[in-house]
Order: structure tokens, then C-alpha cells, then sequence
């Protein structure tokens, strides 16, 4: 028997009730086979900080890094003063565990409906820069609260940082068909920072000669993925845009109830990090009205990173499925999640 | 007689064809009135800087600096490396003139066709800040070329800066029928920054207690621009988000070939300057293919900032009357121009 030694990191609102069903169906994916899971549950997020004031702590990361992969539901509560949990549990751990690729695919499924009017084929896939940019920490203020204040904040761009995902993301470009890769800032404005990923796409592109590239303003991007979301296949660009452009295209794609994510480190020196892109919903919290589609959508890229091809693309069948006979039918949390689990057992 | 005495940058690209529209719509609106336009054109811009190798001298500032407005076309050329006549003319022109407020409509006129299947009514109004964020130019490198480069840029903010930007959008808020401001900003991890403007609307809108206030990161905010665009009646944001947002908003009311914009300085200390959102487009200059309206659609936003109301709303009335009537009908730059200027003259 072969083990997949998880972290569950459920966090906060609907990240417990989405968690749960991602779990379900990764149940039914090794069911019958030779792949046993291990969850382990961390009690992280807010109920934690308020309880002992820790986020994170070493002992949690350390313990966190034996495992095989974490599957992550949310981080946030509005009872916490804002940054708390993402600066020091959701961005510790992607720091921490050099999740440098934050992967985030864009796809129309059949029979969802896009709120674009001509939608088209919608099949790409950003790779989102996760351990540097603006997202760093590496701001502050002075003379906090006064007239005076001054708050500033750093975005930090390594060559050695920027060139890893590029090449990653160049990887991706050529084992994809259309073999396209679009970098995405705002070269003409942060120049510093626009013209180190630039130079790095052109350096990169002689080692993967069969991959076109081409360039977009971040700003000219959101009109892109409004009028020609067909235009794009791999989209590489660095955190903040990421995060911008990744929310849009969920919406475009159907909304962030369908949208996976997965946090690599692609060396393997660590677990990589799998969650739905959307946050904690504490407005819909506990109702069971969370769609967990993104979820697991996110444990099928878990399964595909882990090697465990046949079972990440039979869960991915089972939402491909589901999403085209879905219609308006409402259903709860746990009968999104057994439906889904029923169609991958077959 | 009074006179507008403008200050006109034409500037790259199609910035030439559009602004020689808008200034035959601006004469139009003013004829047979006592108001005389005295335009002035300054040699800026991609050509002046091979000629000569200057962006924007002292002497070019100093002599648009005693005009009453600036009507500017468009910036940049591929000819130019990236972000030369940006930080240095473009820019320069904002941050000298002390524009801290770039006004951006995202409305949806009637004839418009939306790229959403479901727009609705789409009015809304992005106050950009203009003088600080990651705009200042506060970037640099070290080791550039080499494996071992950094690059950073930094996003400056200040009490100062952002509670007059936050100031002037409370009371364009207040002004329109639903007295609702938004703010858009990423305060769970640029937390130093996303704080300050936090907690300047929040002490701000003491002084405007008739308007209702809410709050969006900038990745929710461009998922709510995708699928329900009418929630936004004012929104308040940084530079670099509302560069973003305003192209967005382009998009989904018809595209940047309509989308106007204003750099105001409020204080009027200096003169503000008139511009469309979109870019020089090099691929299609030079070949009347270029919708002026953007551009008319500014002077319609100058003529209401130098006080004449009548002329701006003319202006907007034939833009409006034009979009409902223009369906598919292919017509050359001038052609829009020419029976914009002739509906203005009525
Ligand atoms: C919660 C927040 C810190 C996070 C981010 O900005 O990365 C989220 O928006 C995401 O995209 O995963
Ligand atoms: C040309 C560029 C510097 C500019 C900006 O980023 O502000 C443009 O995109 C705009 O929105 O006016």
C-alpha cells in the first residue's frame, strides 16, 4: 500500500465545509486501489489565534513539512484584524515551504455559463510567482496615524526567483498544444522590476525554441480576459498580478466556486499546497451553500502532482460531468461533495 | 471674450489623429458663444525624443504650467524603450502638475453593446490616486544582468496624499444620487498602505455622514466589475489598482476607444490634463482607424472642469446621441469627428 500522508488545513468558514468534501471525493478516487490517505487535521486560522494568539507557529510548520502535500479550504475571519491570518498562516506557509509556483487554471467547462456574452474556449493556465513581489512583507510606516504618516511598501524581485518560474511556466507552455506563453506586468511603469522579467523571458525562451511568446500591460491583460479570454494558454507574471488577474478569470470562467489552485514547490524540498482560490465566504459560513467544486478541482491537481494521473483525471471527469448536467439544480455542500464522489467510484 | 488658453500634446501614435478630433469638437461646442479656444501644441513624444533626446524639459514644463488645461492624445512608442517617455513625459506630467486625482467614468451608454451578457446599468466613477503608490519611481536595482539581481519597487503612501484623494471622492460621492463610495485596495497583505487608506476612509467619512461606504480587495473587485458592475458608484483606489480597474471598466462598457479620463489638480495650482485611457496603439496609427471619442468625451470632462457646463453636457449629448445610433457603420477617424462637431453645433 502506498500512503498519501496529507495536512489538512481546513482554516476558517467555509474552508471546513468545502475541506470536508474535497476529502470525500479523494476518498472515492483511491478507493479500490493500492492508495491509502492519511489526513491529518492542523487546527489552524482564526478559532486558534483567538484561542492562544498563534498563527503559526514552528512547531506547527515543522510538523506540517513531514507530510506528502497539504489540502488548504480558507484563511480569514472578519473577527481578526486584517493581514493577521494571511501574513501569518496562508503566506507563511507559501513562504515557508517555497511554493514558487502558484498554479491557477482558467477553463470554461462545458455547460457552465460564463458572464461574458461570447465567451469562447476559455483553456489557460496562470503560473503565479508565490514567494516574492510585492507580497514579501517587506513594507512599513512611519509616524503611523498622524498627519504625517508615511507607508510604504516593497516589491522584491530576484533574478534567481524570477528565472525559476519562468522556466517553469516555459515548461508548461511546450507540453501544452498551442505551446504559447504570455508574460504579464507593467513594464512601462515599474521598470525595474517589468524589464528583470522581461529579460528573463527572452533568456529563458532560447532553451524552449518551440514556445511563442508575446507581452501584455497587467491593465491590457483585464481587457484581454473581458473581450479574448482565447487569446491566452500560459500566463506567467508576479504575485500581485497574479492575484488580480486569477480572481478575473475565475469570474469569467464561472466564479471562484469552481477555481483550484495548487502552491508548488516544484524542487520537492517541501509539501505543496493545494486550496480553491476563493476565500472564507463568512457571509455564507455554515450554511452549507459553499460549492466545493473548487476544492476539489484542487485535489485533482494534488493527485497530479503526487503522480496519481488516472485518479486526478478521473476526479476531474467527475466534475466535468457534473458541471454539465448541473443546470440550476440547487444543492448543499455534502451533496455537491457525494455526487461528485459517486461519479469518480463510476 | 475668454478664452481657453490649452496646452496640446498630441503626443505618439494615434494620440495625433484623436486630439485633432477632439479639438474640432471642442471648437464646435464653443462657437457662437463668447468662449474662444487659443490651443498651443507642443512638440512631445517619441519623435522630439530621437530628435533630441528629451522627454520633458524644464522649459516645456514651465511653459504648460501657465495654461488653463492640457488636452493630451496618447504616449509611447515601440521605438522607445519602455517606460522612457512614460516616467519621463507622461508621468512627469502628473506627478509636476500635481494631478492626484485621475477621474475615470465606467459608464455604459445606450447603443453601446457590452461584452458581459448581462450588464446592466453600468455609471460608475473610478477616482484614481495619481501622485504616489507604486508609481513614484522609488524603484532601482542591484546586480542588474547577473544571477544575482534585485529589483525592487516601492509604493510610497501618505496621510497626506491619500486623505485628499479620499476628501475629493467623498464629495463626488456625495454629489451623485447614491452616495456610495467604495474603496479598493489589498489591506490583507499590503497592510502597512491598505491600513492608512483603511483607516482615512474611514475617518474621512465623518465629514460626508450621507454616504455609505464599503470595502474590496482588488481581486474581489475586478470579480464584482465581471458580474454585477452595478453595485460601483464611486470607487476610491491607489494608482496601480486604478490603472487596472479603469481598463476593466473600459472593457466592459465597449472597450478603450470610448473610455475618457481626467488628471485633476483640484486645488487648481496647476493646469489638469484631459486624456483618453487608451494607449498610442502603433499597430494601427496613421490610418484613421482610431476611435476619437475617448478623446471628446475628455473635453467634455475639461470643458465641466473650467466651468462650462453648458458646453460639456453638449458635448457628452452628441457623444450619447452618436453611440445610440452608430451600430455597426465603419467610419474613419475624422468621419466620427466631423459628425460629432456637427451634432455639437446642433
Ligand atoms: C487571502 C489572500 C492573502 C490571498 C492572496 O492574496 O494571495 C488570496 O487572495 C489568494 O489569491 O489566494
Ligand atoms: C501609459 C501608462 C504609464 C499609463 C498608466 O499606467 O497610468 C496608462 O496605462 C494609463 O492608464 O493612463
Amino acid at each position: 500500500t502506498r500512503t498519501i500522508n496529507l495536512a489538512v488545513v481546513a482554516g476558517d468558514g467555509i474552508g471546513i465545509e468545502v475541506v470536508e468534501q474535497g476529502l470525500k471525493v479523494l476518498e472515492a478516487a483511491v478507493a479500490g486501489s493500492d492508495v491509502a490517505v492519511a489526513p491529518t487535521s492542523y487546527d489552524l486560522g482564526a478559532q486558534r489565534w483567538h484561542a492562544t494568539g498563534d498563527t503559526l507557529t514552528d512547531a506547527d510548520l515543522e510538523a506540517i513539512r513531514t507530510h506528502d502535500a497539504i489540502l488548504l479550504g480558507a484563511i480569514g475571519d472578519p473577527s481578526v484584524p486584517s493581514g493577521v491570518l494571511e501574513r501569518g498562516l496562508l503566506l507563511k506557509l507559501r513562504f515557508a515551504l517555497d511554493h514558487y509556483v502558484n498554479l491557477r487554471p482558467g477553463k470554461l467547462y462545458p455547460g457552465v455559463t460564463s458572464p461574458l456574452a461570447n465567451p469562447g474556449e476559455i483553456d489557460f493556465v496562470v503560473v503565479r510567482e508565490g514567494t516574492e513581489g510585492p507580497y514579501v512583507g517587506n513594507g512599513g510606516s512611519i509616524r503611523t496615524g498622524t498627519p504625517h504618516e508615511v507607508a510604504n511598501e516593497v516589491s522584491v524581485n530576484t533574478a534567481f526567483g524570477v528565472e525559476r518560474v519562468v522556466r517553469d511556466a516555459f515548461a508548461r507552455a511546450q507540453a501544452r498544444p498551442r505551446q504559447h506563453l504570455t508574460l504579464v506586468h507593467k513594464h512601462n511603469v515599474l521598470v525595474h522590476a517589468g524589464h528583470l522579467w522581461r529579460r528573463t523571458v527572452e533568456a529563458v525562451n532560447a532553451d524552449f525554441p518551440d514556445v511563442t511568446t508575446d507581452y501584455l500591460h497587467v491593465d491590457a491583460a483585464t481587457i484581454f480576459l473581458t473581450t479574448n479570454p482565447s487569446r491566452f494558454d500560459v500566463i506567467v507574471t508576479d504575485n500581485l498580478f497574479g492575484d488580480i488577474l486569477t480572481d478575473q478569470a475565475a469570474a469569467i470562467t464561472g466564479g471562484i466556486g469552481l477555481a483550484a489552485s495548487a502552491n508548488i514547490n516544484p524542487d520537492r524540498t517541501a509539501p505543496s499546497m493545494f486550496e480553491p482560490v476563493h476565500g472564507s465566504a463568512p457571509d455564507i459560513a455554515g450554511q452549507g451553500k459553499a460549492d466545493p467544486t473548487a476544492t476539489v478541482l484542487s485535489v485533482a491537481m494534488m493527485l497530479a502532482h503526487l503522480g496519481y494521473d488516472a485518479e486526478s483525471a478521473a476526479v476531474e471527469a467527475a466534475v466535468a460531468a457534473d458541471l454539465a448536467e448541473r443546470g440550476d439544480r440547487v444543492r448543499s455542500t455534502a451533496e455537491v461533495g457525494t455526487e461528485l464522489a459517486a461519479r469518480v467510484r463510476g
